[in-house]
């Protein structure tokens, strides 16, 4: 017992916990931080969503290129995503696959647009997401979000398959 | 060395530790039971869906109010709802978005339905979720579930939005 | 104080954390492997998802039954599933409900198959998945996946519900 008591030996058992709690915390962070999204962008919460971004953070759909904040928030103000919101609209974000490594993460998940007309439901967009984050004073934040919607076009697979390419997280055991 | 490991750091870093993981299985387990609801309910399992709520637990949609697991368990064994999986139906509840304080928490989340006819699948419903629930002596249970249809009525939107300005949950890094 | 930190205590402190913490650590590995998914196949990383199963895992889908690694890539690298990419196409996998137990685990998801066609999408299917995993030397890999349509057929709901009565989870609390 004292050999697996003693003081260093506690001391590595006690920074090694520490480790490994702080692995898990940041991969529930970056979670939380990504299944925001839906929720703000479909509630016209325009300064939360672009607050998901780092300050100069990118937002990179097919048919639009959105760079920093204030980019970010005109689109949830604009007229077409306002219009989306009255008619009711759902940006239904799938669980993340996260990868974090020290103050950087990678995420990769699929996306939903689905959007009320006619009396029903339409499933308008399918699309591959590929995230990167880092780690600020403030938390974790976007520093690029890339979506390609999977209509066949070849970037859409490749960015599935670039998210799960990544590293191995923090805190996994060998 | 004897800095960092005299008794008293040594109890104040389990003690985090322990509180930090403690928050770590609280999230867990409410995201567990969250993602238990579709499951159950597309297997009419009519008293494990009811379990999910806390005894007096309130399930309000759109246009059925259930107070108490009776009612729930109820609108489970209902017609409508065997004729739903008779025919072929999935109760997609997405990843949910949870933040736990103290034992209390709350959640946000999307729901599709699907179902099967004419030999296709049909897109019904896509749905905004805010759920509260508490710590029971039986581990965490739903004490609110309110579910409205992102049809563009108001409710909707406020709902998504209501869930993910909760406070900042246990264990957070400053 | 000399009460809680003496040696002993302390000790039983530590491995309670550790035990825990990989409880924690087991999931979040299970999650991530079966959130793999729908990446890999749909990028077309034959032998990476053939990688997730261990080396004579069975997948089980209701018109194909596919034993070992070989056969999973073949399927990927086969013209149907080659079409499918080449149009547009999401394997969308929803939030698994994990419960480990040891060296085991056990999961139930939704799935839902999304596909490009004629300028539009259409949700070819929703579909109920069971996964058995266990713990290898290499990792978590997944023993057997069955799959079944909900198009009404009785297997379906049966295996959402066979997915949720698995035992307590390690690290849970009484």
């Amino acid at each position: 017992m004292a050999d697996t008591t003693n003081g260093t030996d506690i001391e590595r058992r006690l920074a090694r916990l520490e480790q490994r709690t702080r692995a898990l915390e940041d991969e529930r962070e970056v979670t939380r931080l990504l299944l925001s999204y839906g929720p703000l962008v479909d509630s016209g919460s325009a300064d939360a969503v672009a607050g998901l971004w780092d300050a100069d953070g990118v937002y990179d759909v097919d048919e639009l290129l959105m760079r920093g904040r204030d980019q970010i928030a005109a689109m949830v103000r604009s007229g077409a995503h306002q219009g989306w919101i009255a008619g009711g609209c759902a940006h239904f974000v799938g669980p993340p696959r996260v990868t974090v490594a020290g103050d950087d993460a990678t995420a990769v998940s699929y996306s939903l647009m689905v959007t009320h007309a006619d009396g029903g439901f339409v499933l308008r967009r399918a699309t591959a997401n590929h995230w990167t984050l880092r780690r600020t004073d403030a938390g974790w934040r976007i520093v690029n979000r890339t979506a390609r919607v999977l209509d066949g076009r070849p970037e859409s697979p490749a960015l599935l398959a670039s998210g799960v390419s990544a590293p191995v997280p923090d805190g996994e055991r060998a």
